[in-house]
């Protein structure tokens, strides 16, 4: 696996690549990676020739008053894991390698990002559009894959490409869960075992929803309810936001049908967790 | 020449070239193609192997009151123009091509057009970034040349470009003029013939600017107010801004030095035209 730290180098490496006539698919991660993001690169490898991964820990998707500082980190681990599940690239540029003095131009998605996590994370989302069309047009990938986990950012990114018309295929894979049912995340690690537990009731809300769904109920309000009332039974945890909306247009829907998406963002101790799930008839 | 008129068709074949080993340079337009653009195209063919010329009237970047409506077309005319200076495919696409329903994307860029046209023409330089952006995504060109005539343009492009690592050399090629020195634009079309020596006054007043700045003067707000004067000696004349400015920033200036650039726009009767130069010791 090559190491690539520049802008220059990544441009120079994947011309190469696309000039032999093969195919390349990015993942991008915050890195200190874990069994999630290497679903995303198998699946990655499963669509193109080359696999690139990118390490960059973004501080323009963090608020100021959130975890960018802490923000776990295992460079050596990651090279590992990436080297082991098959990457040809690594690229991890310092933030001074991606935004330079005087940098000021930034890509805005207007209203995907008016919902869900956008509400209580100002500004996250043009930082993530921002980042990722940075990186697409310095890994100039012809695929990109992203985790299903982080809905709106996977809805959010697609809008993007296809308003831009960026020619690039964008996959999204579905959730990894540990063995008990937590969804993957890189803050799962900041959870304290008896947060942990707790942190189990956001996947048993979307299991309790799907079965009220199931059991003929069309009012998201009374879903809404039932699914707060559960999650607040388990200490530590408070609600950001539990949204059962349109998967479209992440605008909140009033009667439920079959494909509504509900997501949720909750606190468990000091760690915001996210999980998402599509009602199925 | 190929006549282009969908971004997937326009993307393929910008692909065939790239794979075959050539390069590509674009040349984006509004139309009514006047010898200004055909200099552009011609720089373009010096640069690249394979010329590819957008022709499309971008709705974005006019405001409620501007000219879009009215913009001079000659599409036949263009093409037979485009054609004879040897540009190998026009991309014409159709607005609802480039803007279909449910388009919420934008490229911004903060501080540069918060300075000469930006602040009589909110929303401007938006409008610009996004189709550009988009046009650097459909045709994938590793050169686009632009014209000096249109300068906070070249430099917010510019700034885009750099800002999101996007691989594309940009071309500035100086202001073509007429031979008594006005500025060429697909707007002049619109001068009555007495608007038309009034028009004069731009250059002229460069030429003044230049000359009071060789004999000496180092105040940029003495050389402002002659050369306001001058112009509103001038009948038909109305001056939206006249700024000495930092050629980089586009920040004002007090002090004239080696470099400065001045930049203008004038309403002559309806017609707004803009000019700009470097002082130059």
């Amino acid at each position: 696996m090559e190491i690539i730290k520049t802008v220059d180098l990544m441009q120079q490496a994947s011309d190469t690549i696309r000039m032999s006539g093969e195919s390349i698919a990015l993942v991008p991660t915050m890195g200190f990676l874990h069994e999630g993001h290497l679903m995303l690169m198998r699946a990655a490898k499963d669509h193109c020739d080359q696999l690139v991964v990118s390490l960059f820990v973004n501080p323009t998707q963090f608020g100021p008053n959130e975890d960018f500082e802490a923000y776990p980190r295992d460079t050596q681990g990651d090279l590992k894991k990436a080297e082991d599940v098959g990457a040809d690239v690594m690229f991890m540029p310092s933030a001074k390698e991606m935004y330079p003095p005087g940098a000021q131009t930034s890509v805005v998605v207007k209203d995907l990002p008016q919902h869900l996590c956008g509400l209580s994370r100002p500004g996250h989302f043009d930082g993530v559009t921002t980042v990722v069309a940075k990186l697409f047009h310095i890994v100039k990938p012809h695929a990109a894959v992203f985790g299903q986990k982080d809905y709106q950012q996977l809805a959010v990114i697609s809008r993007m490409v296809m308003d831009l018309d960026m020619d690039i295929q964008i996959i999204g894979v579905p959730t990894v869960r540990e063995a008990d049912g937590l969804a993957m995340s890189s803050r799962n690690s900041y959870l304290k075992p008896e947060e942990r537990i707790s942190a189990l009731s956001l996947k048993k809300s979307l299991d309790l929803a799907q079965r009220l769904f199931r059991e003929g109920e069309k009012k998201a309000q009374v879903v809404k309810d039932f699914v707060k009332s559960y999650i607040l039974e388990h200490p530590y945890t408070e609600i950001d936001y539990i949204t059962l909306c349109d998967p479209v247009t992440l605008e909140d829907v009033n009667t439920l049908s079959d494909g509504t998406l509900m997501a949720m963002a909750v606190r468990v101790g000091k760690t915001r967790l996210i999980d998402n799930g599509r009602l199925v008839k």
